[in-house]
């Protein structure tokens, strides 16, 4: 089993690692507040106490962090692992970062023989913990040879799309752009149906039991019908993120998408009114208050 | 068995008449082009050649019709069902029709002592013949009761939405602008996959297979992956229709659905340039061309 | 001069008869509320107790009210002006109204051999009443010559946009949405600026005085920096009320403008928000809202 | 008189900086391309060949560039103008730059002793050459002092914005948000105007005859009714290009602008299009093409 490198050890991360310990691999892991990294060193991981440290020349490093600022963080400069990691070594990038950044750094690290594997992943910390991640996969064929045990110890599929250095981030972006879609047309919904006399329980048990049997709308009907808005499972900032890296993207590649735009306008209020940490589906509230509703205060601590 | 009134022959109605034909129900059933009951009637239907001949008095009469204006024209006047149906009477309104026209209805049926129950379905024609068609009602008590065995023999479940004369008809617009809202999203979503380099292929099956893997996403990611606009399994001009439903009845309660409006204004270009018979996934062509694509016609045929 | 039957006496219609009056037509008046006539009957105009009575066989009938239902009202059955009105008579048609109407309209007129001719009108009450209005025209020539004497005692200038019924209408439901239109413009301007530190006061200096040194820009602007939202110069109510004018005009001619859209949304949420008698300008404070701002409730009384 | 670097030769600055020579002032004039400076050198400008050269100690350096990376570039590094420029010098930014950027380069600038003042137009080069430029002005009270007889020189009026470095970039920022604004909002009117049977330069002279009668709305009415895009008064490009600036300064300052959202959608269809060194009053081709009209090319070219 190979020694990996594991950068970044939020929810999603530590429970990452957790799988590919499990699975038996080495785990060199860093984290910026090295607390949380107690948990991972007591199942047998390494704690390493610059970037740099997790990486073993021609070795595999993970990043998983929360944004794009994060990554380069830990890549660049004197602590950062790509130069370490060096001719044969592999980026393996799991964050939801831009496409953009995928590009940049897929040319910079070849200029240190490093290749770039994009690798995002579909699913909650408990799905990570479960090995039920979907994952989206991009880049070299041997490369991507290479990382295959890794994935399949942390989930249940992984989507091939193809060679290209970006190709995987802008799949994970179109279905964090499409989940935040359906909220929103969740969220003018369920106050249509508010507004009309329409009790919300019912209105999500027809929609989660008939037309849209899938975990997504289940989930998120569920939570607006029962105003469960806080703690999030996902906040309304991260979501802001997402929908603002699409626009980014999609500005780059000319493509208008006037639903993103209206996304990014109801994000946007939710954080100006100080629901920045409010779960993305309480985006409800929005429409609520521009349809006249009162806000039940109660339901949203 | 009651001998029940059926009105509307089109591709839902007449799979749906066929199943209460196959159920034992006795059957008047009426079409203003009579051709379309031949079938029916080689099954035991008997033609009616008025509306009015479809009701016994204190009977059921069940309308299935296009739109708004269809089961106006079949209720009102000298030819209409409702005076001969009289008191004790039942008019099942089965059709995507407004909640106004619901709440007109049934203050006008009252005069004549006849209840007005609202029934409109989700599913395709091949659900209706197959008996797995999903039900929303709404009416009072002892009327949803005496049409229960109507409904048992039509559809695969039942979803109560109270009393109120127009509420099933709310929740079938909601739907309805759902399955419109999460095309428009996919639309969006495969033109910026596009003009960033993803398969359109590869982008329905991830989508399909994981976060959405529900019916409408897979139909849809699939119709637009593989560009199949013509024949149409519902219209952009049904779907125009439904949207312009949602709007008037948000306006009508005073609530913005800024989302709504998107829809209306991308269904409304759509007909605009001569596509109102495609499918209504067809939305695709409006992104792709404002996003510069060069839209294939071999595909549209 | 020719006597003119004149039917709709609000500020506007008052304000306008009164004009007639000075310059030296005889008018017969109706108002749905006949106290509204009194200051006119003191300038020596005649009352009519009924619609009808304001048409002279062969004459002349101004209509100033506000809405379609309104003039619908007063043209119609028993107590409607146009049978009476007959062969030769000229319904000058001056109320904001549909093109849809005004169709319907001449085509029945023409049946009692009446000519619709639509004049609607820009300007406030106080502009009626100095004979500054704006008026917009279409109809036959011959009609047209006909009332000239009429417009030239109202307004300070005439254009003319040919023969068809409704082309006027158009033109003045044109005006008003982009009146809207730079209002919704101003309101997210003026809170973008709060939002970054700029003066509301100089802002709207700095565009009346350069960019947008006219009546419309430097009225709103003003307003919207001094928070002058009542009582309203026109309401949102009415706002709305042409905006669904011109949506329902657009979908009629199949013609997407999500502007529009757009300032349907933010009308329909002031109306849901009790603030439908408010200034039409007064959208800022959706926008404010939106943006986390909290609204000062003082500056609104 | 003082002596004063100039940096930007393009057709606003080389307008701006022949009055300034025509005033009475010194310049030495940069220009990445130094061909465009050919003409100001016959009028007496001498040639820097480095920015750092257009700065005397102590002096006024003014930059119009084409955006924030272009000013960038001139101020930074061995050939930047700001080190040699130290204590007690002026940077008058002229350019319409983001409030980001001035912030950055306020807070850098103080580390040299040198002090920023914004100082963004409103004006096309004729208005340059003619000394009627309007000024936004933000700075220090000082050195908003010292630097009015250069504005005098350039503008009929300066509007003053108080101290923060960023400010009158954002009302300059707002200008344009309103011109895009009430260019969309006309290309919306024309369109629909069209489809309702109404002639374009009849519409156009209503318009900037009556509501509208201010330069911004006839240049524009008047450049769709005639169809003359090209060659471009101001792009397309440049237009997404300041509503990009906008939502950038509205998203950190946590401000919806949904308007704004659809003026970066029509822009940018108007690019992936091909049209993006059109006149931005060309937005009127992107309604046109959504609401089914075939734009006639003849009158494009």
């Amino acid at each position: 089993m190979e020694s990996i490198g594991f950068i970044g050890l939020g929810k999603m991360g530590s429970a990452m690692a957790g799988s590919l310990l499990r699975a038996g691999f080495k785990l060199q892991v860093y984290n910026r507040t090295p607390e949380k990294a107690a948990a991972l060193v007591a199942q047998g991981a390494k704690l390493a106490h610059e970037p740099s440290d997790t990486a073993q020349p021609g070795g595999i490093v993970i990043t998983m962090l929360a944004n794009d600022r994060a990554v380069e963080d830990v890549v660049d400069g004197d602590r950062g692992f790509v130069e370490r990691l060096g001719p044969g070594g592999i980026h393996l990038s799991m964050s939801t970062v831009s496409p953009r950044l995928a590009h940049r750094l897929a040319e910079q690290h070849e200029r240190y023989g490093v290749e770039y594997v994009a690798a995002p992943v579909f699913g909650r910390p408990e799905a990570a913990a479960a090995r039920k991640l979907w994952i989206c996969l991009s880049g070299s064929t041997t490369a991507k040879q290479r990382v295959r045990p890794i994935l399949d110890s942390i989930g249940q599929g992984t989507f091939d799309f193809g060679e290209e250095s970006a190709a995987a981030h802008v799949v994970k972006l179109t279905g964090n752009f499409l989940l935040a879609s359906a909220i929103e047309a969740l969220a003018e919904a369920f106050v249509f149906g508010e507004k009309n006399g329409i009790d919300r329980n019912s209105l999500a048990d027809v929609l989660g039991g008939t037309l849209f049997a899938c975990p997504a709308y289940q989930t998120y009907a569920s939570a607006i019908a029962q105003q469960l808005f806080r703690p999030a499972g996902f906040t309304v900032e991260l979501g802001l993120k997402d929908v603002d890296l699409v626009l980014q993207t999609a500005a780059d590649s000319r493509t208008p998408l006037p639903l993103a735009g209206l996304l990014h306008d109801r994000f946007l209020a939710a954080v100006a009114k100080g629901r920045g940490d409010f779960d993305w589906s309480s985006v409800w509230l929005e429409s609520a208050e521009n349809a006249g509703l009162s806000v039940d205060d109660k339901h949203v601590e």
